[in-house]
């Protein structure tokens, strides 16, 4: 008899966690990445991305670090994007990985407990993702955004009703995504809402992740008065 | 009664190895670095870096299971540039690390078993990264190379001279390093010559790896007649 993995553990709290929190030093208002997270923990924000494309790796590292103590004091998951080294040196709950990234197979076989994000942009790309041993993929962009410079087309809510039933593992939503977005992401089936700017870039970080938290938890109550979590599969 | 640990093995194979090879995809006259590192195996070279610093993660990740397969048939150790994650994730036997990317202990933290490098350019730096658990570190560059924008200056067989003996590790020697030189590198203790033009730019880099091997052996051999290992800590 063992009681649930670590890899479980983490993905049940990674159901019950609404919203998703995308750091980007880059688009944070003057802001530090520290004191955006510092801000969310504090709305009540309990899964965080640390997604900071420049620096060394020294720096992302040490960054890493701080955010690893700080999220784990607030009893929040940390993924760290692109660097399975990175997310294992630091104890992060888990990986983030995008296409150009390491493989998801790769990185499962060096990361057992870790939970493993996918980014996808189409229902092949999210199938695959699931199929090589991911946690979780995000499919996105849904709508335009400025914080990656994306030649592809974004891909739309309907996108998004059509990949979600093709998956048996939970998936979350990205790009653009703005408070009046999240009712229909939710009732698609989205297990989170990921967003960068729309926290990153708020006059007030703390005001507008507990707002969209607010939104996630109406949205969930309106598509499943019983069961907020049954949306997330 | 327990036998030497993977780590010690590995490290007993470093020792022999004399040449060490560091690609360059970019510094290879046209030719591949799956044709460099084809063709210095046949010259008998059993330890090689992959350093390439262009291309994806993804890419970089693909590389260097072809490069793991090549090397295992041979008999000979790879250690990948820059990257824990993907060492881990191709067996490789090894990663080197510099002054910006993970630190060395933070690296042995998730990778008991992996030969561990850090290029170092001065004292500090490589008595630092014994400390932090370096099974090796590099010095250099010993002499002015191209294939770095190194805004230091480099550092001559005298600072080899100097930083070597305070080590207790072993050390290898890189930057701009040619056949007269490697007399003197050796008897100034170091376990292996690294070089990357005069293998990957020569007209034929079997032809020049077999040289340079036979060149180590001879300084090797001059330098203590009795044990050619014993130079290397």
């Amino acid at each position: 008899m063992t009681g649930p993995s670590l890899h479980e553990e983490r993905m049940s709290r990674f159901r019950q966690a609404g919203l998703y929190l995308v750091t980007s030093q880059s688009h944070s208002g003057g802001r530090s990445t520290l004191q955006i997270i510092r801000a969310a923990l504090k709305a009540g924000v309990r899964l965080i991305q640390l997604r900071e494309k420049n620096g060394s790796d020294r720096e992302l590292a040490a960054l890493a670090l701080e955010a690893r103590k700080m999220t784990s004091d607030a009893g929040a998951l940390l993924i760290i994007n692109d660097r399975v080294d990175v997310a294992l040196a630091v104890g992060a709950d888990g990986v983030h990985l995008g296409q150009h990234d390491l493989p998801v197979d790769m990185a499962r076989r060096i990361a057992a407990d870790l939970i493993i994000g996918a980014s996808s942009h189409s229902e092949e790309e999210a199938v695959c993702a699931e199929r090589l041993g991911a946690s979780y993929v995000n499919i996105g962009p849904v709508f335009p955004t400025g914080t990656k410079s994306w030649t592809g087309s974004f891909l739309g809510i309907e996108a998004v009703r059509r990949i979600g039933p093709r998956l048996n593992i939970p998936f979350t939503v990205m790009g653009g995504i703005r408070k009046d977005h999240i009712g229909d992401l939710v009732r698609a089936g989205a297990c989170a809402i990921a967003v960068v700017t729309a926290v990153t870039m708020a006059p007030d970080p703390e005001a507008a992740a507990r707002q969209l938290l607010n939104e996630i938890r109406a949205g969930s109550f309106a598509s499943n008065p019983r069961n907020s979590n049954k949306s997330c599969a």
